[in-house]
């Protein structure tokens, strides 16, 4: 069997990750949090992608990119969470299965960012467990690939 | 009279088309539904231009760019449909009438896809017809230009 | 094969077409409209029969009539299509794919007129783009029903 | 100048009153109703037809007719005036200026009585004050017309 | 004492019972139907009448005259049951007590058919039972009317 | 029998009546609809009393020393009419009948036009006849008392 | 064939049945209803069982108990049907049919007892018909499991 | 530094794990899960105690006895999640840092399962990914309480 | 240290007590309520002023007034608490604190008095005890500011 | 006439107050505030019983027992209040008057803790006065037994 | 060209301004910024007029008085901006350009503050910026008159 | 001191100011617009830089790109104003203090415009009052910088 590939997205805003807000969000930067993933990943006999953007279209395209070339998706579409009826459809188009991500505890903050647009397409959710989350994440989409 | 110049534009996702999902939007592609409607175009005595973008700001410069040059536009704008005000706006700024098609019926699906951010300013929306969708839209808008 | 059958019925104050608020419904009268739809039917080879009425025990009739005996309906409801849970029952009941059609852009209208009781049952919905809205609708049932 | 010709239109049950529930709808019968107001009609010079139904089509066909028949019309469109965008369609249709009336004051029962469907039609609506209402609303029509 | 007089009505398209999208509403006809309850009427000594119609006037009319001739009604609204307020005021006028029937689990199907117009002046409710309902309702207004 | 005293009470901006936005008020002064309301009251053998303000308080003030003194209350409550919890109650207070006047057709107007803390209080509620419909009210309201 | 096992499940405040608010409830007694349910269980040849609490969670571990034991269920959640989410996952768990049962008219009462958290899952619901609504749940679930 | 102690809690149904809606919930049972928690607990030096029941009342005494003798808590509310108030407060009251698991993806499911009565107030939320969740939500919360 | 000085407001309507509605706010009069809180306060060795009034802008006066001047307030604003954002700003404003009071279960009457615009700011609320309620306010006002 | 009898109940995690969370619900213990309130009840001259638990139907068999044993309730239901059907029931079934308390001000708090379930039944309600709100409830349920 | 006349309103509590709650509404007192708006209108060569009330009543009957006697209001309506429907009418009928200023940020408040009932009326809106905001509100206000 | 950097931001179809809808939006462009505030920023010693995007995401690159590098923000984010949680994000990560613009009066028009995503985050808005709104908010901006 070949090497499971997995792809890691993050939304607008977190490349600031330890830089911005960080009692809110932390003080772990993005590079740290995606190496801790890489080690995680190698371990675990697993190939790993990244990719951070601002621009909800290059998000889009990097998820229809991945149709039929990654095995899974450990996503945190930030800002573009609560709003984007377009990456909703990329993931579903993609048919790649995906773990769905936040930093923050979503459900402790403004009403608008309890609602998450892609949710119900996800394997499954974890919010509000700081960069840990990310690691779970990967865990659990290993763990359902397998 | 010169020739009625018309824009037919995608939104995003809509590049998968014929492979993604073909229980909900079938399988023809893009390309060859923009075939037919060249054939009909030039049957019609009009030329076609089309554009495909997973970007909103792609869309609105595009639209922008159509203001003053293309007689009518044939729009989806996919999942932008239901949320882009900027979407909206560059359509009213363009002064350019358009219909608007969805191939699928979104009156059938999830309650946030009844909602179109721009049907009101449309001459028209064709829902659920499937490519012939387009086709329609076309004939519909060439007759109202005429 | 025999030839396709069918049945455009139009719901309460469509016979005023042409006479009524032509700056909301245009010009055309309602038998101009038809005539131009059997014109289009038999071209196609189909043949096609038509029915108005203000009552909305009488539409329900018609439909529970047409079941298993037309292939396919043209449906403008009026008034009826925010309102009638019967209507819907019936065309669920007739097992008769059908395409929507309003003359106006509801979307553009009142709110109570954005909803549809039947959208989510048709084959799709055209709306806004006047008398050649039944014209569209009858090429896209037809080339349904192929 | 001919004498006006005013039309009195009674939605569904309104046959009963008088009969049916009188703490609600009071004693007096549609018969004595319509005496008073063509007594009404006559002194000012009127002309004055009645019609009720139970049958919206039936409705919807009488305001048809009186289309350029008729100056003015008096309603009380029962039950239909909480739910009927057909009703409001053919008043609108027939371009004949109406007053609304209700019997009983609908702002004191059930919420959804309260909520007209035509009432942003009407010249006017008169509520609650019982038989009166439609003699005052006749007086308002004549009034209007002169 | 007299035999009890029971009226039975069964709204929209209930006449195609059996026939139409049997795994929604059983094989069971009407006339079966009907046939098991004037059984059961005859049985306890009652006289049973019964009237269906895709009309919601005629309806109306039926209720209106078995004001002071009927002992109770059965009645399964169809359609109606969720929107006609002049159903509702029929059967407030009527004076007499009814039971409600529905043959599918309303609650389990759209949530526009969760909201009955007339369950708050039924006796009572029997939903999703199948025909049986219809037994057990006109079996429950019996004992009421004893 | 002593002569019916009423009362007719006017909210705020009425004053401004025949000066204000005519297209949506009229041209009629508050002093001729004063006038006139003066003439019908000694025709029909009954004092009239009437009071303006823009003042809550003072129209409060005013209804409640109209306890006991008054026979009935003929009220346009202007934008009160729309959110005085304090008015309702000194109206039911007052335990004085009133009808309810408004001179525009305020269901065809803002949405937060639409709802009366008074109505549900009210004798009756006349809406958008212009001046002649505190004449109806007068006259409504004298029935009512005698 | 083993005799059909039924399990007659009432939740809170059933207990007082026939002695509280008879105006509401009735004046027959939980005793003398279960009673008649037995008599009627035995003459179709099945087994009863019955339980009452006030305890959401033993209600809920009868309802587990029950689960390949018994046949069908009877079921009157009380005050638990409009709130008990964990109630509604317990009979959903279950995998035994049931019928859910309310005395008196829930949507004759206050808005928060319309809605019952299990009636989708139900095979039907009776409502409003006092203690023969047991039995006829009884019947028409007995008549299903045959 | 002492052992870290961690308490486990389940709500109602969640001890019919693995035999009950296996499509929803899969095939691992309770006692399972467990095992796996404790040798994890075990492996990073901690010690677990588990708690099953269906009564909330039951559940907030347990959460109460934690106060002060516990570190972290590890809990699946089942359906008290989307409803319960006191265990809300039983939580915030024990001042033990929490992490909620639910096994299902609940924003897949019915809108009553979107809201958490706990989310605020907890570390974060583990939704959908199955048994593995449980495993994942201790090591979020060990890696919180070093 | 110098007695407290408590101030005592009643908003508009709530000088007729005791005339008014006795079966919503009882036989008691105002001048009755103070004598009562004026003996109280002179047991605690409080001083106590009284302000009743009709007016919005008045009661705000007032409250600027005690601003420095008095140690606490009892507020019963009768309408004016359900709408007046002037009046929560004033309160606020003053920096006095303050227990509100009804005389009446605002919970048990329309729905639009179940809210106060001032509750928030308060120490608390009183509701439904009738006159006692004052009195209960002051003790637990002076119980505060001693 | 004996001594009134009176029924003192607290809710989940009101067995906590005094340890948990002093910033909302302060210092005092519940044992204190059961001991003042035995004082002052033997000082009326009656008798007081009181209850906690963390188990709605403990509460709701609590209640049930009090029914014809008990003169009067005060009763604080903590979180249950805004959510127990069950617990209203028993209330009303009970038919003994009782007056609800809170310690903390709910209206300050979040959202959901702003309806009760039981405040339209109970003589009044008393909020966000601390400890002594308790004192002031028997105060005046006393009042209003004598 | 005669002298432009502008008046600047203030409702009610900004008599209080730069005494209460600085915080929120910061240190300037009012009279500090009418000296302010009065040099800048001065060098503008406008004449400016003010005036405050806590009364509703008042502000409109100076809004009134203001109608053909000034060019321009700058308004601050405090707390009747969110429920004034008397305030929008007074307004709309003195026929006077405005602008609206709100001190604080009203979007960052309370959601009730989110409302304005006369912003659609208004030239434009200045908020959350301060005793700065008049001024710039006179600047466009001149401007616009300009 | 340094001489104070202000960025000044345009969102989607600003480009077309002057051009697009004037009666909207008014006749100025966007060049006129930033030669006026270069101007004014010049005078005031403070530094100036624009940027217009149709792009969601180039408006959040160009306002990270900002932190740290300049003191304040004008931003009138044109239809992004109403949907973008990611752009809000930006300008919270962003930590510079902004001032919101609106060129139209966003409360005059249809409702999606009244809420605004960043209005909470924003020092304060302007609205409605043209190319004007600009400088006011420049100059509110440095004054605030100050």
């Amino acid at each position: 069997m070949d090497a499971l590939k997995v792809l890691v997205l993050h939304g607008p805003n977190l490349n600031l990750l330890g830089q911005r807000e960080p009692e809110v969000y932390g003080h772990t930067t993005l590079a740290e949090i995606e190496e801790k993933l890489r080690e995680h990943a190698a371990t675990a006999g697993a190939s790993l992608d990244t990719f951070q953007t601002n621009h909800e279209g290059a998000l889009i395209d990097r998820i229809q990119a991945a149709r039929g070339e990654v095995d899974g998706i450990v996503i945190n579409p930030g800002g573009f969470t609560h709003t984007s009826v377009a990456l909703r459809d990329a993931l579903a188009a993609s048919e790649v299965p995906f773990v769905e991500v936040h930093l923050s505890n979503v459900y402790a903050r403004e009403e608008f960012r309890h609602r998450s647009m892609i949710a119900a397409l996800a394997l499954g959710q974890i919010t509000g467990l700081g960069p840990i989350g990310y690691e779970l994440a990967l865990r659990a989409l290993l763990a359902h690939l397998k």
